[in-house]
């Protein structure tokens, strides 16, 4: 990366060097190369730390940079697109669910997510937490929550807790007949034991999906997924859909 | 908000006075309230500045909080579902659609939409630019590249530019059977021009969506849409969806 001094132009100077930065991505680094320190690439670009500082944010959001603590700022592999809308008739641990159920409790759910299952407010749900990994990394961790009436059938004795539990209250709801689910996206920040699950620092940016499981004219679940947001790019779509190469980011810039 | 000094808690502290905080917006702020300053802020919970605009930016990042330049930082209104994946069938700009089609131009587009479209490297699509608009605030900015192969019987003389050639390059599409569509979702950064149409800095976390439109086994066309990740929850499915009343952050919480 040689010096190149910026020119005066009318969008924030530190826009305009994420979009040089960006280019020089492109066409000088590789996946997992350690970008040169903050004070080597100030110099190089004729800038102010403040103002490479906010370009390198500006690229990490993008997933184009990742900071890790002890190894600097690295170059980011393209993002990890993440099946979240496909098999609207699928309940979460059918066959091809890549979800790892861990645990399963019985707990009084937060007060939104009793209003959406119309429990009573103090009545236990089963709280069924599982997390998804793509190359042995975690990508996502859910919480899962099923009214005691979705799974009237359960019994207590043969999985008493465990991953042998949260697999019992799955195959419970698998005997009703899905039909149909809605989903929610939105930009949050990582609660401390999911950003553990995720190997983040708690309040790192995620994509929060809510998705509503109905059956028998009713929402029979309600599963609340943490997705890393530096790492992921949530698909949805019925036809299947052929990855698009590239982040939306790298085609629109 | 009384005196409230945090106890010593085993997760980060600015990660549990974000918890504090939020708590006491829901049950002593009303949307649209101004928040006490800083040093107020964190004088009241015994924390340092530091620690408190680590917080304050946890609660920006999940919506709860907005911060607007000359007036301070304010109580957030509950994020907008916006509906982007419903309507699985329909073309931009069938009837029930609130995009606004704001500009047409003939360009290049970037190389991975021209690898996502087949269309050659350096091949001219159409390029509609819109904006979706909900209680008369701007929320997204989309641009819909369409291969000029898409729309044959497009006249250039009937609607030379502006928003009416954009309507024409939209009813162009609707004469072809769409097969299907499918999205990704992820977070990014919005570009100068994306920002000021939707009144952000530049920079300022967005969540973008890219939707191919299939049709004639192929890909018809391709939207890159740029939503405000502030303010918008994005809602799937098939089923309709009645509207979660809180975000995932607070049911989680």
């Amino acid at each position: 990366m040689g010096t190149t001094q910026l020119e005066t132009v009318p969008e924030p100077k530190y826009w305009h060097l994420r979009t040089v930065l960006s280019e020089a991505l492109d066409s000088e680094f590789t996946v997992g190369e350690i970008l040169p320190n903050e004070r080597d690439l100030a110099a190089r670009f004729g800038v102010a730390r403040a103002t490479l500082r906010q370009a390198l944010e500006q690229l990490e959001l993008e997933g184009r940079l990742q900071r890790r603590r002890g190894v600097g700022t690295t170059v980011a592999p393209p993002r990890v697109g993440v099946a979240v809308g496909t098999g609207q008739h699928a309940w979460p641990g059918m066959q091809g669910d890549d979800r790892q159920p861990v645990d399963c409790t019985l707990a009084t759910p937060p007060a939104a997510v009793a209003a959406a299952l119309e429990t009573a407010r103090d009545e236990a749900v089963h709280i069924v937490r599982s997390t998804r990994t793509t190359h042995g990394q975690a990508i996502a961790a859910e919480l899962l929550y099923v009214p005691q009436a979705s799974v009237p059938d359960l019994s207590a004795i043969d999985a008493p807790s465990g991953p042998a539990r949260a697999r019992a209250v799955l195959r419970g709801l698998q005997r009703l007949e899905l039909e149909g689910r809605d989903s929610a996206v939105e930009l949050g920040s990582a609660r401390a034991d999911d950003a553990k699950e995720l190997d983040r620092l708690p309040g790192a940016p995620v994509l929060v999906v809510t998705t509503r499981f109905l059956a028998a004219g009713r929402t029979a679940a309600l599963s609340v997924a943490t997705y890393r947001a530096d790492t992921c790019r949530l698909t949805f779509g019925a036809s299947g859909g052929v990855e698009i190469q590239d982040g939306p980011q790298r085609q629109a810039s």
